[in-house]
């Protein structure tokens, strides 16, 4: 029964992409750990660019300078 | 000080709803463990269901499948 | 399928306070949101008096000054 | 590679609020732990008024008390 | 940047199990996302069986009637 | 009422460095934010670097290289 919490930053992620993420989780935990994929939860926390940092700077202000 | 998060699928939960699960949990741990109130923090964080995946699927795909 | 996070200071918890902690919160989330129970996890951390903080001070600090 | 969660209620926050809070943890790290500043992560969950409860009660409801 | 927590039960998990997950996640993610592996966080959570509860039940009572 | 995580690698991390965090962090939410010192929580994660990756490695890996 693991649970799993992914988190990214909120940057035109897909529900495709989300789908890969969840099948591709739930199946190196029964690969890697035998866990029962019927109780194996993933969630997907998607985070605003502007509240998360790296380095003491937002993402937002981050991504603003590569432009 | 008690810290509970309570993580369900964003599917209509109505604003009593909410209510009654802070005033539940906030009950359970003064009468379990005999916590103060006062300092008891709950948070529901509701998550679409595209971003959570059970037994390797979204639940959004599980709720088509289901209608 | 609900996952719900309970954190609380580690001093003296025992397995039975445990068990009525996970019973109780499976049993609000199926009274209150119909959620079913067999798909409902529960997790306890339980945190030392010297890493959690409150007031800008640790537990472990406002216990000593307590006796 | 410290990795920190900041949980507030959202209640107008600013993006200026937001880069001085992302750059005050990670100075903090650095400073008592010497911690890298490239390595450190800071996310900020805002969390609505009706989702937070303290003291049994939603946010939402202690703050029309309080108008 | 991704920051992955997987929490699982505590059961003898060993030190090489855990760094296929890791691997595992990472290169998932790059290969998904296209996220950076250098800035890929990955943080798994052991939890006692006494502390998770899955339907209302500690999992060390789980594992006891299974024997 | 803000609520805090830091997560940081288990390496020898003394009790006044935690007293120091916490009071940083509270201070810098009290100034920011003009929160509450009363009900502003911060907990410490310490986790093992057996059980922390980043770029796809252990960070206990990453340590004996470094030796």
């Amino acid at each position: 029964m693991p649970f799993v919490t992914i988190r990214i930053t909120k940057e035109h992620v897909t529900s495709k992409q989300k789908a890969q993420l969840i099948e591709g989780v739930t199946a190196l935990l029964q690969k890697v750990m035998n866990k029962n994929r019927a109780t194996t939860f993933v969630i997907i926390e998607e985070v605003e660019t502007d509240n998360w940092g790296i380095a003491g700077k937002q993402v937002s202000e981050i991504r603003n300078q590569e432009k």
